[in-house]
């Protein structure tokens, strides 16, 4: 498919700007001949301007709609192929099977909620009936409006163009301008392509879906300081995130930002699991941090145990297969220069050990890193927030831990985090609970006996956790509930019902859940 | 009942400061004889630091062991007797049938917490059990940690130390710490005494709660800018709910701020409901303005109607009856001095046109305003934001508009409200749709052929809105679902049984609602 490089405004290719950049095979280090054109203010100005006028019409749209548009979406991204997986391949050096997977993971999302939009009870009524001194009360979840979504480097698919943020905003009936991570311009361009026919197709209003080309931070800035802009969606660095944040915070009309950003995934491995089944769980612990070359937010890097001659044997074990695991690509050049820059800030502290890795490969043709074990002690940890950095790839720091309750002093001084990991038999169920208890206070989910990597897209997954996982431990980016991020209720007081949606009508047309004078039913009122 | 006009931190009296200052009868404008005194920062930090460490506890409690507590609360509420009535009602002026039925609406509201807690099904929990390639994934609500509550000076008690804030932060299981609004520091004090009895009674840790009192802005940033606390309840006017809310977003670990704030409730008339029942609204109308001497963040302070003679018509009576109806007393100088000044803002705005009042009453010896009605055009709200400003008192201001389009342009121009009202007739439900989806946008709760003063405390109630109404449109401070400030999910993946909630047990041994893969039962797995 011929790109154009050029940004999508409302269906329209828009290219004002002469500044421009270039997509760069992280595996070659070449760049590419296509220049991709940073959007200027005025063209997402137009983008959002285009989402305003866009939600006028959409917020009138039935969920049955909406989720005929979400199945379009997502047959539009199938129908591009697999020029997809060679472009973003190309892009991002994730490789075919990888690729492969993320596809069906995002096309899967955008149709799961479709069909909870068919549902219907996402919508969430709640009616309380007319009583004596008392009016009739009924509420529903309503779209917030025109959605910022900013595209992560590390998923080019499910947490970017088209990924969770964009299906579950689209969902909630919110128009959505996406900025397109300058890591994958191509790959994001073909999205957009899907997304527009889908538009086309299913006669969407233009202003629906807009994409906005960027390598700088200009275009998200404007994006977020536009006015009519009523929520933000993001996924990547701590540092990117909260400068987001901040600038929402700023505005005259402060908006929220649902910001994903950083994580260093505490495992917590006690010494009864190692003396069971130490090789199993070293495999997979090698497994989980080099996956896709380290780059997940849910990345274990942070593993506190006792130390004991069974620890250290264990370390030793996991740092061998570490220098024997192949060493993978990165992303991208910014993601090198992050790695290189967190490592070594964290390797020059006090009480850190290197056990392997800690440095950039640099005789490599591509963008790579050495797979790094780091060590240290939980007094380390509890004495230096540093040591809580996120090295976003192949790299995991071994805490060491005098007994337990230095373990849990360490646990106690965590920030929040995505998820927490508890390794541990059966038999230690009466004497680990207190441990799980504080493990859950640190994260937004709670993994026992495995590893975090692997996200499942099912409604009681939370992806999310206390600052600075994210900005908003109350919500979660992935599953279903990520669409009530994008909606807020609305109360209708003695309302006709002529004048109510569907959800609401005492015949309860849809036939969905609803709380009726506090009960729980499905029925007609 | 004897005060101290001491701090209550974590059950324990405190004055450490030499900063003091008192109550005042807003009816004599005299000043009481008993210094209260405001905390000091080392006092706030105690707060604080009790509220964590009660956490800590408190996270283990099941739902039945909060719901006694909310009780008992209740219970010690009542036990205040008459006292309470007669203290806030010489702080307030509020008189002592408008408070008791506050109070009856306080313990109502604690007292519903209670219920909903032992129902249980609040927890949404939600199931996706074991499957080829997938975990078993459980989540559920849990609380958020040490909440900070600062009280309003319109509703001493429904609004106020043991208010909907404190009482749904309980309820999801959250150690609060409230800063007294220094309007009414004695009733602030009797709340404190119930509260710490009922800590007492059911055995919760100290730090459950602790009240701060204060009369300037330090006691609050100290709070807000504590790490310890995890939330803010706040309700109050615009200026100091974005001074606190931008104090949290500036934190190095920022929080979620509820900030319940001002609104001016627009409401439009249409000509056939003028013309059936002019008389009824403009009765409806006046009650509603000048109910607690217009000091409700409900009061419908923009009436908005197409230029008629019915129109004028309606509002001379409206001004008559304003005229006639008797002026209220103001709960405190902060309050008139606002009012003043918001009032004068308006007046001096061009094409505004002062009907009736405009004044303080300053021959009175009490804190009051003149009962007053303004009249402007459409094409003046659409041109001068300044006109949207909330005048907290018995004020209404009029908008003439052209005509139905003029008056949907003036709609669409507005900022985000807690409410918006429609008065109509049935013969026109096919034409004034269009215009009550416009209102919906614009507000949190939509009313037809009533006023918006009147916040029923049920499970449907949406009391929030858009900024400037709140910091946060998708969450509610009063009704059931204001618990969900304070929680977060936290999602379990393969956790055995025995380390699970009760709710998330496969035996649901609580009988509630879950969502089980997709479904919808309170059955056992």
């Amino acid at each position: 498919m011929p790109l154009t490089g050029q940004n999508y405004i409302a269906s329209e290719l828009s290219a004002e700007g002469s500044d421009v950049f270039f997509s760069v095979d992280p595996r070659s280090k070449a760049s590419g001949s296509l220049p991709f054109h940073n959007a200027t203010r005025a063209e997402v100005d137009r983008a959002v301007a285009a989402a305003v006028a866009a939600f006028g019409e959409i917020r009138h749209y039935p969920s049955s709609k909406i989720a005929g548009f979400l199945d379009e979406v997502a047959e539009q991204i199938e129908a591009l192929g697999d020029d997809l997986l060679h472009t973003a391949d190309s892009e991002t050096g994730l490789g075919l099977p990888r690729l492969t997977g993320e596809r069906a993971r995002t096309t899967g999302q955008i149709r799961a909620f479709a069909n909870l939009l068919r549902e219907g009870s996402y919508l969430r009524p709640i009616i309380n009936t007319e009583g004596p001194g008392q009016p009739a009360i009924k509420q529903m979840q309503f779209p917030l409006g025109p959605v910022a979504v900013f595209a992560a480097s590390n998923f080019p698919f499910a947490f970017a163009v088209a990924g969770g943020d964009t299906a579950s905003a689209l969902a909630a009936g919110c128009p959505v301008a996406v900025k397109a991570h300058p890591g994958h311009p191509a790959t994001s361009e073909l999205f957009a392509v899907a997304l527009n026919a889908a538009v086309a197709a299913q006669g969407f209003p233009a202003g629906t879906f807009s994409l906005l080309q960027g390598n700088g931070i200009n275009v998200g800035q404007w994006l977020v300081e536009n006015d009519g802009i009523e929520a933000v969606g993001f996924t990547g660095s701590l540092r990117g995130g909260r400068a987001i944040y901040d600038a929402a915070s700023r505005r005259p009309r402060p908006i929220p930002v649902y910001a994903e950003m950083g994580s260093v995934n505490p495992v917590v491995i006690t010494q009864a699991a190692l003396a069971a089944r130490a090789e199993e769980i070293a495999e997979g612990l090698v497994g989980s941090v080099t996956m896709g070359t380290g780059q997940f937010c849910t990345n274990p890097g942070l593993i506190l145990l006792e130390d004991s001659g069974a620890s250290r044997d264990f370390i030793s074990a996991v740092t061998q297969k570490m220098e024997a695991a192949p060493a993978g690509v990165l992303l991208n050049e910014a993601i090198a220069a992050g790695l290189q820059s967190a490592v070594s800030g964290t390797a020059t502290r006090p009480q850190i050990e290197v056990l392997t890795g800690g440095e950039a490969i640099s005789e490599s043709e591509y963008f790579c890193y050495r797979n790094t074990v780091m060590q240290t002690t939980a007094a380390a940890i509890r004495a230096d927030d540093r040591l809580q950095v996120e090295h976003f790839g192949p790299v995991t720091l071994f805490v060491l831990c005098q007994d337990m309750d230095d373990l849990g002093a360490a646990v106690d001084a965590l920030e929040g985090n995505l998820t927490s990991t508890v390794h541990a038999e059966e038999t230690e169920l009466d004497s680990i609970g207190d441990l799980l208890h504080q493990l859950r206070e640190k994260a937004g989910r709670v993994i026992w006996n495995g590893f975090p990597t692997g996200v499942a897209v099912v409604h009681a997954m939370q992806h999310g956790g206390p600052y600075p996982a994210t900005t908003a431990p109350g919500t979660t980016s992935v599953g279903m509930n990520a669409i009530y991020r994008f909606m807020r209720p609305i109360a209708f007081q003695n309302v006709p019902e002529a004048l109510l949606p569907a959800a609401l009508q005492d015949a309860n047309p849809l036939g969905i859940l609803r709380l009726v004078d506090d009960v729980y039913t499905d029925g007609a009122i």
